[in-house]
């Protein structure tokens, strides 16, 4: 679970309360601790993990508020402009709050992984800032805005390496992309192209012939919604069909379908999330020779479908179609 | 409302109690008279009109199983294949089918209005059974399926016309286009081109050209998903903006905006219809220079959704944002 993102900070901090105090949409908008165990817990009865994800320096907008110095000040010529791009990765002070914010992160989420993000960091604010220019020069780096991207993200996997939970991590596609040095055992989350096979293929090819273990996410965007049948294109989505050796497919962990929220939030969470998402779960937990018909998926998903609404979840419907046990 | 649909006919009926017997999905998923009493009353009371279509003669298979002989067969050669298309309009049977089951249902529902539908109509099946090709040479329109249609629309409205309630009626734009002759009363619905409004916009033209009245619904097709912000579409069409005179203006009653129900019912129907509806009706209901600007209504729009919450209505979010008053 994507626990923040640029609009608000929700996740209320023992450590930095202020994170949430001033970055929440407001007060009553938050994942307090006991919340997070709530979570953790239904989902544990469920036998599903629950990894957060804190994405850093890139996405971290609603961090500003509740932790000056973080954030790296946009210049407009010689002068601070009054917004902020990512984390300032200059600032030794900077990694210290890093270390003390993930190991009360690492301690609230019991599972081995956790998720650092990574993506979509904007290079211009960097540019425009003549301390991370200043910094660039004195440790050699001067212009290459992916070594830098590079220096913070080794930082902060050092410090998540070392903490007391010795966790696993992974990151997406872009640090893999830009080249930053990341050690053996990251998880690469492969997640671009959603629509051009051949390019998330290349890429799974790419980063497995590397060494590194994939997740892929590029082909399970729910949130993309459009109108008809979309279940079968999840449903045709193979994270093994790539031009790749047994030792690279290996590296394949396995998938994850995405719902991400600009449109989404509890009003229509359950019904935009599922049937749909039954259809990447079947295909990545079933063997490969009982999940290539959509034909014969078909009466199971509905099936499927009236199983969920007579437990009480509002599923949406995949065509003209009815439920017996869904009565008024 | 549209009432049934080829796929189920769940009105009960007191004069064909077999249409919905047979032809609903199931004894419990139909509309008694009392349900549709309350859902009329439940509409009025918030000033609201009910009008139910009635579309004939396609999208009619469901009436097929309660009303033997109604719906034509289709043949195969000199066979008939088991299939059904339109409802046969060379039987007189059928004609006295309608005018029991029209005067029963203008007398459930008050409005002065019924929709006619008259969309969509397959000739194929018309065009492989030999009863009704001599009944088209007994008529000396043979070859003219438009014409086989306006013998039914002209039959159906003469019915129509005469019941005791003398309602007024409207027609899906086919009806015009296939040439059909229909009385100077009539409400003609504009709906295709939804994507090209010079489409739409020169239908509207031709049909108020020819004088008649008529709704848009074209721009207004709301089952369309699609990602991302997708209400500044609805809130730019301006049904009054096309080529034509002023009294031909004056001939456009206003729009309609659709939600169709292939792939929504209860789960998601009030998230996905609102607030995006909201848009449209702000736009037809109000004067053009308030309604001119995207961004002027934006803020309007956030505060609406919160104030739909805040009653009760989970309806969808148009952004990343929060409403005060929806907390947990």
């Amino acid at each position: 679970m994507i626990i923040y993102d640029d609009q608000s900070f929700p996740y209320v901090s023992d450590a930095f309360p202020d994170l949430s105090n001033m970055g929440s949409y407001s007060p009553s908008h938050v994942y307090r601790a006991k919340d997070v165990s709530a979570v953790v817990e239904y989902a544990r009865l469920r036998g599903i993990r629950v990894l957060p994800e804190f994405d850093t320096p890139g996405h971290t907008e609603s961090w500003g508020p509740g932790q000056p110095g973080l954030l790296t000040p946009c210049y407009k010529g010689s002068s601070p402009d009054g917004t902020f791009g990512p984390i300032d990765p200059s600032k030794d002070n900077n990694y210290d709050f890093l270390q003390t914010l993930f190991t009360e992160v690492t301690g609230r989420f019991p599972d081995h992984y956790i998720h650092l993000g990574g993506d979509e960091v904007n290079f211009s604010c960097w540019k425009s800032n003549p301390n991370i220019t200043d910094f660039m020069a004195k440790i050699n780096i001067t212009g290459d805005y992916s070594k830098l991207e590079q220096v913070y993200i080794t930082k902060l996997v050092d410090i998540v390496s070392n903490l007391p939970t010795k966790n696993g991590y992974l990151v997406w596609q872009e640090v893999f992309d830009n080249g930053v040095e990341i050690a053996n055992d990251t998880i690469v989350h492969v997640w671009k192209y959603e629509n051009v096979p051949v390019a998330w293929k290349h890429e799974l090819n790419q980063v497995t012939s590397a060494g590194y273990k994939t997740v892929l996410s590029s082909c399970w965007y729910l949130n993309y919604i459009s109108y008809g049948v979309d279940w079968h294109k999840y449903y045709e989505c193979d994270p093994q069909d790539f031009h790749g050796t047994d030792s690279q497919k290996q590296l394949v962990m396995g998938g994850e379908t995405c719902m991400w929220g600009e449109y989404v939030d509890r009003t229509n969470l359950i019904s935009r999330t599922w049937p749909r998402a039954s259809v990447v779960a079947e295909k990545l937990w079933s063997s490969s020779e009982h999940t290539n018909s959509t034909s014969e998926a078909t009466p199971r998903l509905e099936e499927h479908r009236c199983r969920l609404l007579a437990r009480g979840y509002d599923v949406e419907p995949l065509w003209p179609s009815f439920c017996s046990a869904d009565v008024y």
